[in-house]
């Protein structure tokens, strides 16, 4: 049997991230995969492995190791699956995808995690999410009176730990449409408001693709005809599911916010339009009228008594000025300019 | 056993704000939670605790007594959880969402109540809505035949307690509503009016989400295979259920007419945008003409018989007041102006 | 026994309005309620109560003879129930709401109707709709073949009525529809066809608020699991349900239609502000350019050979409407004017 | 027993438009309605009734002679039904919608029909639709080893018939849809363009309620829980159902494009306005500038140096000239114009 | 028997691409349809027949052969189906829609491949999409192991291949919206964008219409009822299933982008008219005070200093120079220009 140091070494080439063998709850060996065999002896163990981008010849290891079936070998290999739950004889496959805020906070980012659960072992496999099971497995091992339930119990740790990173994303995903909601209704939107918003329906829609099929996953492993989850494992399953369904609530209700959102953004559009036609004419009448007097006073008719008048150049600006200085009164009271 | 007054006192350090035996409909003790053991040995007791925010050491108490799931503690002690039904053996665990309307009418504030129901005891918890249930518990004991009926009883009073606390809130947003028809057809609306829809309608998803899933809630209580829930109780569960579906509707109705109304303001926004684009083509007009005039007796050709008329200049300023005047008596018998 | 004078005396204040006992098809007494007793002695009779908003003690009344439950009961004091069936043990709970169009044909009016069913009597409850079960009963002794079903027969010949009720007023909407259409695309529309618009919307929402939850009812009264709807009266049932699943599309078309009418608007009222844009732009050019040539003619260049022309200022004039006319008829032809 | 010619000659009168016993396959005789008695008692015979708009008393006198329900027979003679599928004890009623294309291609008309099928009969009622059944019973006659599997094969053909001319109609939908595209991204659309959508929009929700409750009355027809089809006749029914479906989705399709068509146009609608709005500023600009100029060299300055040249007013003609071309250039570059 | 070439040379007359005879996963002869019948007495042996829009008679051949429903082969004769299974006594029939891109990736091109399934054969027949089968009887045959469990895993590599086909498409279309997006958001949208949105609309519902069905087939060759797919085949089926439900996603997610993509699109379209319409107020203004400050003193007054400055004139111009420069500044400081 190799030493831990030497399983660690193997990560960078070969994707094995962890193997152990637990036994009442405690970790009780690490082991290279190639001794699974060995370890399932012991009737009262199970083997958790861990998996990161592994090279097909560790998969097709593992497959044989525990029999898995080939169609769901094949997607653990090439990723791009929709969260599911599959039924084989004698273990589960499960695909969850596993979501990040790209820094910066704007946009998101999707991994794949793939398990195997059988009665005697739980394999997962990650696709583009390292850290995200950065902990589970110091969790788990801290409470050995729930890890000794088995396989079962991991599954849910695992799903659990992938459904709890969801949370922060839907609340960066609230506080983007609160942001909006800001400059659309404090008048500060413009081009970019509204390419915001449509980012902002991507990023929902991509994330309730990754949320939504959960609830019918989580659904079958809280009935009673999947054997491999044990009875008192499958409130924990509930729970998963509540927090499933709060999510997919959630997100529905930000994707409903939004579409009335990009609706009044429209309307206030138009409003502003409006104001800036109203501010646009008072200015017009501002210059026209005193364009016209002036006009009228450059006109060449013969007997124009102004145009003697000792004042009449005064007359004719001051009225003007007047004139001007009404009309800019009037349209501010009626808040056109 | 203490005294009424004792446990009282103990409301504001550990959170419990009641707890009492009751016996044929009648409160026969108030105890505090160490001394829930004795009084189950009355077999014809059953115990009524009320809870606001309590210490986590008090509802772990609590657990002890009653042997409640973890996993329904936890929740308990969260909160921010979805309403829902989940049954335990031998005990069923129901999430509430109480609403309330803020100071001045609008907006709404959100709190929970978490109830623990099982043969022999009912536990409510409270989180941010401590007046919510305020004469809940008078109301129960003045009715001692109904009382009488057990925990199942006291956990339909309390649904029906918070089901009708969101009528009055569906109306005032029906009033809200309405306010806003009348500052869209009533030609009163501006920027302020499209923010109000969005509110409305984010109040209304909000309270959605508290009062559906009470449909399914309400639903299996009142469905036969909950043994919780004796059979002469079921009837009061479809008296909250009618509740519920009602307030669903009336929901759902305003939404629809919400949407309507957003796309309504928008036609009358265009509308009016047009109105304003006729006036101010008026306008123009009406001062274009009599500059135009202006500009052709400012034109300097030798023989312009008009410039030297006696009233040449009269008949020019004439013409224009005659001419502006027409076109303003054509704009406002055509309601441009 | 009293005389049917009597009963018929006590409506105003009582809220009774008809209480007759049935055999064989025919009305065989009228009687006060506390006689229903008696007449229920003879095995082959039926009581058929109908009562216009009752005093409470006159339904409590009914509720003693015939052992109605008390939820049901409070249902019926108080209105505001949405349609529903409720089935309690030996009876059956029956709400409709009736609808009238308000005078003017503009508007709804609703009242409510409830429905005590038992195996031996129907009492019905109206609350405001008087007018609206006028002759029924007389139809239905005019049929004593058909009256002799029992009380089933009776509660869908109330259905029936109440529900024929409806057609007249969806085709009024209907034609309101039409109207609108005929605003909109006759180029007839302003600010109150919006109105308008949004005023059917919420109409049509109430009717299919009042009409649509038959469709679970009348579903339920066709099938096998309701004992006391004779087998030989359910097809009558199921010939409401036509009627309420016909109506129910009826509406469903209607607002979709109404959803794009709204659409259709906004479209041409946009279409509509091109077109005064347009011959806005129109008359603008046709006076800016005479405007320009007469400020031309206005310059005081030494050398202006058409100054000193003989008919140099008729050049003039007749350039610029020569000018005008062209512009007039070029817009005209290509329709901005 | 009357001749052929007799019966032919009741047609207009009585609505009797065919009536013939078949065996094996094979019409064997024509008979009037009164002697359909007599022709049942040969127990391989079944009757073809084929009625159009008939009187009162006829539909009353085949009523006897099969026994069939009042209330079909009443919905048989006032028409207005939705299509929909009724099993009796020992009959089905079906209630098929016609449809037909008006002429001129533009607008739908609908007609009903009504069919009772029994063990050894079937009975068709047409309101609205004579043409609509031309050549069913020679098509049904020329394929004998079809037509003798009695009433339910007959019942097959007149749906297929019916449903068959749904498919000229969806693809005239079609095509209108597809002239609308043309008209509305071809830069052709005006008023009338959203008149034709809207009116697009309301045929195809009269179709599809034509055309929808038959997935439903197909299903039931396609089940092993109606006696009267066959065992060998329901793959039939499936192809209909196919048909129904296929047609269903058809226009689904349709009202989803038409939505998009009608929010492109109003898109299309403020592109061109916004296009509009820059012409004229061009051309306003073109004709300001010039304006200006005038203006410049109207004024009375004494020391205005171009004044006094020789070629002043030329220089200021051309310089008109080449800044409106310059300015032309420009909008031309940018589009504008 | 006739020789591999015989046959080939078939095709272009009779429509028979190939036809042959498979034992224990590997092909034992090629044979001519009529000579089917003899190798079907190797009870180890199933044919596989590939047709591409075969003659009547030679479908009818094959009819006879295996005893296949008439309404199938007739279905196979016309095409224009939507895909579904169908199950006759005996065999299964399968429609499915073969898609492809247009040359210049803009439009889609859609076949049809209808096939038989029975215990010991597999025709597939195809109409429009030739190129679509390429390659999978040779690819099938590279597997003699999986080709070994007989025509139901025919029919899973048939159907997966065409599966397999839709992917490039759906993120060929995916594309087109990014493109869409680029131009709606980049300010680069104009007339053509609508057309190009409503485009893209129109083919992600064509290519919904062939790929929605699938699940429901899939959903069903899944499933324990069809006894022709043999059990270890299943779960072939459900990555079928997989890869349809996981198109259908993409695709509604398409759609929804799609239409916020259009009302983004709107938006957008209006902030750019609001821009507009500023720019061309910023000008107006611009050039109006210059033309205001000309009319004055163009005006005729006796007594107006300025006139008689030495440098009046150039200040006049300076003047209306910083005046318009001051209001550039003021606009361009806004972002009006």
């Amino acid at each position: 049997m190799r030493t831990t140091a030497d399983v660690r070494d193997d990560v960078s080439t070969t994707g094995v991230i962890n193997c152990a063998a637990y036994a009442g709850g405690q970790r009780v060996a690490d082991l290279p995969i190639c001794d699974i065999h060995e370890a399932l002896e012991h009737s009262d163990r199970f083997i958790w492995i861990g998996l990161n981008e592994p090279r097909e010849e560790v998969l097709r290891e593992v497959q044989r190791e525990f029999g898995l079936h080939d169609l769901a070998i094949e997607d653990a290999l090439s990723a791009h699956q929709r969260p599911k739950l599959e039924l084989y004889e004698g273990s589960l496959f499960v695909v969850l995808r596993t979501a990040q805020l790209l820094p910066g906070g704007i946009g998101l980012e999707f991994g794949e995690t793939h398990v195997f659960v059988g009665d005697r072992y739980i394999v997962s496999v990650r696709h583009g999410s390292l850290k995200s099971h950065v902990g589970l497995r110091a969790r788990c091992e801290a409470a050995p009176q729930l890890l000794n339930k088995g396989p079962g119990f991991v599954l849910y740790a695992l799903m659990d730990f992938i459904v709890d990173q969801y949370l922060p994303i839907v609340e960066a995903l609230e506080e983007q449409l609160e942001t909006l909601e800001e400059e659309i209704f404090g008048e500060r939107f413009d081009r970019e408001t509204t390419a915001r918003i449509y980012r902002l329906k991507r990023d929902l829609l991509a994330l309730k693709r990754a949320v939504s099929p959960l609830v019918d996953v989580c659904n079958r492993l809280m009935r009673y005809d999947i054997s491999l989850i044990p009875e008192d494992t499958r409130p924990y399953f509930r729970d998963v599911y509540d927090h499933v369904v709060r999510m997919n609530e959630m997100i529905d209700n930000l994707r409903e916010l939004l579409t009335t959102a990009l609706e009044a953004n429209l309307s206030l559009i138009s409003v502003s339009q409006t104001e800036h036609t109203k501010r646009l004419a008072a200015w017009a009448a501002i210059i026209a009228v005193p364009t016209m007097i002036a006009g009228i006073y450059g006109m060449n008719f013969d007997a124009m008594p102004e145009l003697h008048w000792r004042f009449g150049y005064l007359y004719a600006i001051g009225m003007m000025g007047l004139v001007s200085i009404g009309l800019y009164g009037i349209f501010k009271g009626r808040r056109w300019i």
